[in-house]
This record gives structure tokens, sequence and C-alpha cells, in this order.
């Protein structure tokens, strides 16, 4: 009885799938060339797919794993063709050998490590902010360049804030909480897109203002570079871009040095700059002319220094996101790094920022001539222009690069992220040959070097376009925070929900600050783009979702219910077309040729070459006095669909294989430009049938 | 008996071409609905391709001609799709309807008419060769251009030697001689094909040369144009390259008011000036500041300025090219315009060289702020800047932008003739919408216009470049004639015989004086293009030839032997991969899916997904562990070929067809890269599936 039951049902599967899909024959391999042995088909049989069974050369280009399953070597990845060769060579010497999916390797840093890779990014931007507040304070004359200490003792009242705010989201993202799955997580979807879209921008920024900054301390101590200013920063973004195609490893042997080089040179550079101030005394080394004021100083004046200041925060948040790297036991592992992190960055900033001050240091216009950075300025007074100097420049200009590099893990994550959900295009969450996001790190990489294009590599240009996104999403990620602990309610919940809270205000009335200040200047830009970027999300994820929607669909798909009409373009009767026409015909009888004539003339003398061939294929000629190809044979293929709803109607063309490029500039052409117009008719199915020296597939002897 | 005979010469001619055919059914139309008429279809009958039968519809697509003929109406030409529509629409206002084959006029010339359309080109160019000739005299200072006198009258007696001698070819070839088609028939393809690389080189330079002398007749007169130099003829290059896409015809009065505006213009200043010199006499309008000599006068410097001003006989051979444009009697009309086109082209060349001789024109240098031409100082000299000076700079800009329409009318036609011939590829001697040969048309607007641009619109640095290849065509068509008349012997071949032979010595020494003296400042480039040029063309007419080889051989092509192999490779399982399944299933039981996998893991959760859908198919699963799809899968399709050498192995995949552009950025990507490889892979049908929304083709309820 159970049997009958079982019969039956596998009855109604079979007849809702539309079955009737009979016996299939697998796909045969050579024996012994390959190193896989063909396995015997017995008519009748059922063999699956199982036909290798062991490997045999140790050149194969498979290896046997079981039944029905290979796994395809090195050998199976090499190009063969000419053109693919040549790119494939090109790729090896730039990005080096494809690495396998098993080689993937995920160090876990400790926390000395982790703050050299996470924290170049914040620690990196003290080589610019104290410069971006004192550029905006000058333009009230120099007696406004006071207000940069008030500035900086808020500016670092807001990194402890900040920095308290997210050591509450480690502990409750121990795997690692970016702004974009927080915020989506607690506050929703668009909010979450919002955070998305302000970060993928702000990673681009960082990318132009990190290595526009770096070549600014470049060019400052070798003033004869800087002409080749874009130049520089161009080659910085392409020399990142490759190596992280090449996939480095977010070493943290890599990464220790430049950083702690950097953070000791700045500190000596403080100690010892305060030593002599108090001491000695220092006379500046460089004299620079007093600009006239040109604004009258204001409220809204000191908010925009304010404002330009902040980018000193970007990447404070890189420890919360990084959580995951960290050597167990994470969290709390992050959660002292992030001290350390602020401790250093606060201390820095306050510090050279007071030392500018005492030194009375002129921020240089950076356009013009022998600019010279503030950081490079105070470097010379306290140290001449000897080792001191030139190693701090070079640590600078190496943070920055490292800082840059930073988002080009960042950035192609995020993109990762929102390609999974569907809000990117599903080639952001494809790993490439060496197992980095090619397509994200490609895509930072052009956007970046354009920007850095466009702006002449001046950082003082990109700041006002900085800071917003990164404001925007430390806001989202904080009231994440603060919605997470007010409706999860968790033991101790009451502290981290008030640090949130504080977090949120402060950072969200910054970035109130920013936008007014900055808008005029340049946010505009970062405010029009983040709306199109979110619509950009939206637009792809709801196609999508509707293609998902259509594939899923329940109709019965059966061979049983294909009726072929089939069409075959001939422009003249040849070998090529006869074996298309051949192919044609070994799949149904219903079979059209059409042939499309200039005039009644050729249209007459070809009916007649056919019918001498021997008519076996109705013919259907077309007249086109306008002497148009595409356009009549496209209707008359709508006209056959038309008649036959319920066919399946194919449109075979013969195509000409080329064995070099340029033959494809001599064929093709029509043909080529038929399949272009098929493409974006829905319901017609386009078959290339190859012909070439004696391959035509379907003239080779039974 | 006969009819046994019949019957077994039938037997051998279908086994022959590996019969087996079989009955074929013709795709059917809907009744009603393009105004054609479904013939009703009779299992068992033979219908051949005759199922319209009468129109119905005045906007019916196609009308019904004969059985299985029928001729495209507007309607059908109309384009469907958005991206198309666009175009259409841009093509419609630049280059207007598309005419019908049979709406092609030939017009017949009057001799006068005939004169204003065959040579704009040759006397055009008296408005740059005098200055051309100075130009280089110069150089040897003032002194020196007496010898432009010398150098004019040798270059007015070779106008008349070859003026006599195309006489003799107009006689010869009365349908019209060009270079090529006269160095062919009697010399052979490659002195042919010389004479072919030679004028398309030519043709170019026309284009370059007369736009950039046109556009320096404008800034001459308004001066403050000068800066747009490039950006003017860049203009009229564009103007001229949609105005012959339009089709425009060499029609008599378009070009007989500028022609012989300018003809008269020339002689009103001639026979003025020299008027006022020998009565008031003339003081000159212009200073101009006399340059120190820079080189010191020899026989070198004297045959340059000599290959330069020849520069004058370019389209001399125009009329003998256009016999066919003639009313009749043809020939003698064509003879005595030619005749007359030299006389006013000799008579105007030394009248203007003499002008310039006695009134001590000084010319200035091109590329300097203020520059103005020869020409424009004659006639500011002779007439003041009133109404005659802006009448002639106005007929001179114009006459010159005729002349470089010639050669859209030639560069063309010499394109089809060796297109037809194989040298070039076959586009070229297809015509477009419009009856013009739009591939040569957009061909010469695009490298006259990069040549006008590079050589920034300065006609004295395109001069040493040019009148080589007119030479080189005009030795070797008057040569072709000699070997003619030795050959042929027709009644009247010694006089003939002997004009040519002038003809040819004369021209071929010129040719060597252009080439020698010339090589240096330019002419190497044409002397290493032209043999470049000619490799091309026997390139391409070797691969055509192979090509034709190819497809006629006489290897049976018959379904019957056709055993076919099917891959499909499938991503995931959905709606369109069991679509695409289902159609191959229909055509063969022989079908095989293939599935790249990344690692184990996801190979094994998509066979237990396949497993559960039935296993209709088999599978065959790849672990691809570098994560590459294209390579493991065109290995697996060479070793399936290897394996079953004889079967035609088809590649099925689905494709996405998107209803707006973007929407391909977010699918297909891996199955147009895998097309991609295939196109270049001999030997696979490759299949395109078509899948949106509810219009998979398969789908359809039976």
């Amino acid at each position: 009885m159970s049997t009958d039951a079982d019969a039956q049902r596998k009855q109604e599967v079979a007849s809702r799938n539309g079955d009737d899909w009979g016996e299939c024959q697998p796909a045969s391999m050579a024996p012994g060339y390959s190193g896989l042995e063909a396995r015997e088909y017995r008519p009748g049989s059922r063999p699956g797919a199982g036909y290798v069974r062991r490997v045999r050369d140790p050149k194969a280009e498979f290896r046997f794993v079981e039944e029905g399953v290979l796994e395809a070597t090195t050998e199976a990845n090499a190009a063969r063709s000419g053109v693919a060769k040549v790119v494939g060579g090109i790729k090896r010497v730039l990005i080096g050998q494809p690495l396998a999916s098993s080689q993937a390797i995920h160090e876990r840093l400790t926390k000395i490590k982790a703050l050299a890779v996470l924290s170049s990014d914040a620690l990196s931007s003290v080589a610019y902010a104290t410069e971006e507040t004192l550029l905006v304070l000058i333009l009230a004359g120099t007696a406004a360049l006071a207000f940069s200490l008030q500035i900086a003792a808020a500016i670092v009242a807001l990194m402890i804030i900040v920095g308290f705010s997210y050591r509450q989201t480690i502990k409750a993202y121990p795997k690692g909480g970016g702004s974009y799955i927080v915020t989506k997580d607690n506050l929703g979807t668009l909010p979450g897109l919002l955070a998305g879209a302000s970060l993928l921008i702000d990673y681009v920024l960082t990318v132009a203002v990190s290595v526009s900054a770096g070549v600014a301390a470049i060019t400052s101590a070798q003033q004869e570079l800087q002409p080749y200013t874009v130049e520089i920063g161009v080659f910085f973004i392409a020399f990142i871009t490759i190596a992280n195609l090449r996939g480095i490893r977010e070493s943290g042997n890599i990464f220790a040095v430049p950083t702690y080089v950097f953070i000791l040179s700045m500190y000596a550079m403080i100690v010892v700059g305060f030593a002599k101030l108090f001491t000695v005394g220092i006379h500046p080394v460089t004299e620079t002319s007093v600009p006239p004021a040109v604004e009258t100083l204001t409220i809204f004046l000191i908010l925009r220094a304010f404002a330009s200041g902040c980018s000193a925060m970007t990447g404070v948040e890189a420890i919360s996101d990084g959580v995951p790297a960290f050597k167990e036991p994470q969290a709390p592992n992050a959660r002292t790094t992030l001290l350390w992190m602020v401790g250093i960055l606060a201390t820095m900033f306050a510090g050279i920022t007071l030392l500018s001050h005492f030194l009375g240091i002129l921020p240089e216009d950076p356009a013009s001539p022998g600019y010279e950075t503030v950081l490079s300025l105070i470097a010379k007074d306290v140290f001449g222009t000897g080792f001191m100097y030139y190693l701090i420049q070079a640590a600078t200009a190496l943070i920055l690069v490292l800082a840059a590099n930073t988002s080009f893990s960042d950035f192609p994550r995020l993109s990762y992220f929102l390609a999974r959900d569907g809000f990117m295009p599903h080639q952001y969450a494809h790993r490439g040959e060496r197992l980095a996001y090619s397509t994200g790190i490609i895509t930072l990489g052009l956007l970046s070097g354009i920007l850095l294009w466009v702006f002449d590599a001046q950082t003082d240009a990109l700041i006002p376009l900085y800071a917003v996104g990164v404001f925007s999403a430390f806001t989202l990620s904080q009231s994440s925070m603060v919605r997470r602990w007010l409706t999860r309610k968790e033991p101790g919940w009451q502290t981290s929900w008030v640090i949130n809270a504080v977090g949120a205000c402060a950072t969200g009335l910054v970035l109130v600050v920013i936008i007014a200040t900055k808008f005029m200047f340049g946010a505009w830009i970062v405010c029009l783009l983040i709306p199109i970027i979110i619509a950009m999300f939206l637009t792809i994820h709801r196609h999508y979702n509707q293609v998902q929607g259509e594939l899923e669909g329940e109709t019965p798909l059966s061979p049983a219910v294909i009726k072929h009409t089939i069409i075959v373009p001939v422009a003249s009767l040849n070998r090529a077309t006869i074996a298309t026409l051949a192919y044609a015909r070994s799949i149904t009888p219903n079979v059209t040729a059409v042939h499309i004539a200039e005039d009644e003339e050729s249209a007459r003398s070809f009916r007649e070459e056919w019918q001498a061939w021997g008519d076996r294929v109705p013919l259907v000629t077309i007249e086109s006095p306008f002497r148009s190809v595409i356009n009549p044979l496209l209707r008359y293929i709508d006209n056959i669909d038309r008649a036959d709803p319920n066919d399946t109607i194919t449109v075979i063309l013969p195509e000409y294989v080329a064995a070099h490029w340029w033959e494809h500039l001599l064929h093709n052409q029509t043909a080529l430009r038929l399949k272009a117009a098929l493409l974006f008719r829905p319901g017609i199915v386009v078959t290339s049938v190859p012909y070439h020296s004696s391959r035509t597939p379907a003239a080779k002897p039974a």
C-alpha cells in the first residue's frame, strides 16, 4: 500500500513539474587524455554524472572527487587564447598568482598591533586637523588664531565622549559593529542605508584627503616636487589599489613600524618643543608673510573652524568595526585599545595645537608656491632641518598613506555587506583571484583618484566635503545603540544608555554645525549625493527582489510542452549557411529560412539559387527597399511570434569564428547587431553556429 | 527508362549533399494582424514558404509580392526598442528619412555644370599654391621670391601636359577611368593597389588642406576668429560629413554659383590688378615686416618650392574619373571640359603668381598672430577692404569647402571599388539609409578631422605630405595608358602613346622631385603609410579569399549526421535554469548540467538541492578553489569535445533580458564573459535562452 501511495505522490510531483524529462545521457570524456577516465554509457541505465573515476595524469585539468564531482586544478584555470594569456600575464605581474579559497588567512592581533592597524586613520588626521582649523581662523586675521585653543579643547572633549560611546558599542557587538549593520539592526533599513551611503562617501574622501595630506608632507620637505603634487597622489592611489588587489593582509607587522614611529616622533616634537620654549626659547626658522584679514571674526567663522578641525575625528569608529581581528578576549581587548587610541589622539592633537599657538605659526595658502604644512613649520622650528625633521615628514607621509589603505579594507567590506543584502550589484560580493573584493577595491581606487585629480590634491579644498559622512554615521550608530539599550534593557543598560545618548547628542549637534557651516563651501555636494546613492541602493534592491520573485514561480516547465519554431536568416547560400540549416533541421522540421534582399532582382536570383540547391528548407524572401536588414527581420520574427504564441522561437545565426581579433571587423557585423537587438527582445532563443576552416560543427563526418 | 535515370541522378545528388532533410514545415503568421494571412498547414504537404496571400491592412509591415516573397514596408523599418528609437530619431534629424533603392538619382551634367562640379578641387588649389611656393622661397630672403615666376611657368607647362594626357584616358575609358581601375586593368593588381592607397591618402589630405585653407581665407578677413581656427575647421568637416551622409547629389546648381563666382572674382582681381599696376600704380595697404634669410638659395630649395607649388595640380584627374556624369556625347564633352579647366587653372595660377610678384607680396608666417593669406593680401592691395575683398574671401572659402566635398564623393567611391574587389572590409561596399556609402564617408570625416586637429589646421604644415599621392596616381595612371596603347594598338595609338608617355615621364620626374625635396619635411609619413595600407589591402584580400574557399567546400552537410551533446552551465536552480534545461532536453536526451562551486561545502549543498528537484538531468559539479568560473568551464567543454569529437556540442546559457540598460550591469556578467570566450573557440554552438518576467519561452503553457 505504501509503495502505491509513494508512486502516486511521485506521479503528482511529476505532473506538477510538468514532467516527461525521460532518460538523460551525460556527456562523456576522452579516456586517458585529461586524466579522467570515461565511464561506459549503457543505454537505458541512469548513470547520473558519475563518469569520472580516478586521476592518472599529474597535469590533469580536473581531479576526481566523487561520483559527479570534479575539482578544477590550476591547469583548468589557465587561459588558452592569445588575448586571455596576455591579460592573464599582466595580471600575474601586477597582482600575483590566484589564491585558493582555503588559503584565506585570518590573523588575530594583539592590542599593540591592533592599535597600529586600526588607528592609522584616526591618528594620521592630526597631520592636517590643526592646520585646517587655523586656515579658517586666519581669514579673520592673526588675532583670531587664538581661538584654536578653545576649538581644540572642544574637539578633545568630543573625542573622549565618542570614544566612551563606542566602548558601549563594542560591548554590545563583540563580532564587530559597523555603523551600517548596527543602524540597520536597530533603526531599520532606511537609516542603515543612510549610514552606508555616508560611509561609502567618506571612505572615498578619506583616501583623497589622506593621500593629499601625505603628498603635502613630502612636498613641504622637497619643494621641487610641488609641481607634481597630483601625479604623486595618483601614483600613491594606484599603488595602494594594486597592493590591495594583491590582497595584502592588514598585517600588524607592516603597520606597526610607521605608526609607532609617527606616534613617538610626534611626542618627541611636542616634548622637545615645549622644553625648548620654556628654556632656551625658539626662533622661528621660516618667515611667513602675515596675510590681511578678509572676514570679520563671527561665531559662524569660529564654528566653521571647529567643523574643519573635526576632521581629526575620522577613523575613531575603526576599532569597534574591527573587534573580530583582536585576540581573545576580543571585546575587552578592543575596549582597552580604544581607550589608548583616544588618549594618544587627544594628547597629540592638543599638543600640536598648543605648540603651533605658542610658536605663533601662520598657516600658508596651500595653493601658493613653496607651500609648507603647519606640521612641517612646527617641526622645522623645533628641530631645524635635520634628521628629526625629515623623519617626522617621512613618518607623516607614511601614516597618511596607511590611513588611505584603511579605507581600502573598509569600503570593499561595506560594499560586500550592501551587495549581500542586495543593495549593490552582486559583483561587489565576489572575491577576486587573490581573495580580495576586487570590484570594491577598483571602484574606490577610481573614485578617489578622480576626486584627487578634480580637487588638484589640495587637502583644504576637500575638507568641506569631509566629516559630513563620518558624523552622520557616528550619530546614526550611537542613536541605534540608545534604541537598543532601551528595547533590550540588558543588565547595566542604564550607564551605557546615558553614555550613548550623550554621544549621539554631541555628534548630532556637531553634524548640524558641520552641515550649516560647510554647506556653502562644498558640503552640499555630499548632501546631494547621499540621497542619490540611497535611491540607487533601493532601485537595485527592488530589481533583484523582482527577478528573484519571478525566478521562484511555480509554473510547470517541461521539455514535452516545448514546440520549436526555428528561423534561420541567410545572407547567401554557402557551407556555413547549409551547416546552420542542417543544425536547425536536426532539432525540428519546423524551420524557415529568411533572406533579406535589396531589390526584386536579387530576391529572384537568390530564390533560383535556393531551388537549385534543392529547396530543402522553406524560404521566405523579404525585399527591403531601404536596404536595412535588422528591423525587417525583427518585425518578421514578431509576426511569427504572434502567429503561434505558444511556440518557442529560436533564431539560429551562422557566426564566423575569427582566428585574429581584426578578422572580426570583416565579418559578423550584421549577426552581432541582430543579436544585440534580440537581446532586448524577450522570448526569443538565439543560437550561434560557428564556422571556421573545417571545424563547422555540423560538418563533422558521422 | 529516363525516369529511372532521373531518379538515380536525384539519389546521387541527394547522397552527395548528405540528404535526409525530410519534410520541413514553415513558420506561419497570425491571421489578420499584420495584413498577412496565414496559409493553412497541411501535414505531409510541401508548402514551401508560400503562406502569405494578400494585403489587408494599410499599416502592414510586409506587402505580399508572390508565394514566399514579401516586401518590407516603412513600418517594418521602424525601430521598436527605446534605445533604437532615440538613435533613430537623432539619425532622422541629422540625415533625414531613409531612401529606397529605387530613389537613386543619376543627374547628367552639361559641360557648364560639370566644370563646376568636377573642377572645384583643382581650381580651388590656386588659393594656396602660390603662397606655398613663396613660403619656401622666402627662407632664402626676399630676393629669392623672383624664382616664383620660373616655378609658375614650369607648373603651368606641367598642367598642360597632364591635361592633354588625361584627354587620352577619357578617350580610352569613356565609362570613367579612375587611377585604381586604369592601373589595375593595365599594370596589374599591385600597381593598382599602389594607386588606390596613394589616392585614399590624398583624399584625406585634400579635405584637411582645403578646409585649412578655407578657414585661413575666413580668418584673414576676420582676424578675431583666428584663435578658433581648429574649431571652425572641425565644424566644416562635420558639416560636410553629415551633408554627405544625407546624400547630397553632386548637384550642378549647388556647385555652379560659388565656382563661377570664384572664377570671375579671380579674373576680376587679376585684370583690375594689372590695369591699376600699369596706370595709377598700387600702394600696398598692409605693411609686412621683411623676415631675415635663414637658408641659402640652392637648387634644392627652388625644387622644394616647385614641389610645394605642385599642390596646384591636385584634382586635375577628377574630370576623367567622372565621365559617366556628363550628358551625351560623354567622352567628347568631358574632353572639352578638361581643356576649359586646364585653361582656367593655368591662367588663374599664372595671373595670381605674377600679381604677387609685381605687388611685392611677402608671405606671412601662418603660425603668427594676425596671419593673412597671400590671396587676401593681393585682394586688399587691389580692391582695398571693400565689397570685392569680402566677396573674394567668401568665394575662396566656399570653393575650398566644395573642394573638400569632392573628396567625400571620391573616397567612398574608391573604397567601394576596393571593397567590391575584396581589398577593404565589405562594409565599404554597402549603401547606407540615404544611398550614400556611409562607412567611407564617416571614415574620411574622422581621418581628415584628426589630421586637421593634429596639424593645427595649418595648410603649410600639411603641404609636405600632400601631392605625393596625387603624383603617384598620375604617374601610374599614365604609365598604364602607355602600356595600353602599346598592347592594343588601336587606331591613332601613336599620338596618344606619345602624349601619355610625355605625361608619365613628366609626372614621374616631378614625383621624384617631390619625394626628394619633401621627404624630410613630412613626405616620409606618406611613404611609410602607402606600403602599410597596401599590406592591409592584401591581408584583407587573403582573408576573404580563404573564407570564401572554405565556404565553397563540398563536404556533405546533413541534419542526419548531427549528434547533439548539450552542456548547460547552472549557477543556481531556479525557474530560468529549469526552463533552459527543459529547452535543452527537448533537443536531445544527451544533456549535462555543470555547476561550478567555490568549495566542497557549496558543491554538496547544490547537489542536494538538485536531487530534491528530482535529479532530472545528470549533474557535474566542479569545485573551483580559485573561484574562477570561465576557465574551468572552458576546459571541461574541451574535455567533452575531445571525448566525442564527432558530436556537435551546444552550450546553452540562461540569459536575463533587461528592461533597462542598467539592469544589464546587475546580471549576465558571467554569461557574457563565457560567450565572449566561446566566440574565439571554434566548433561550439552557443545558445542563449532568455528569461524575463513571465516570458521565459519554455514556460509557455502548451
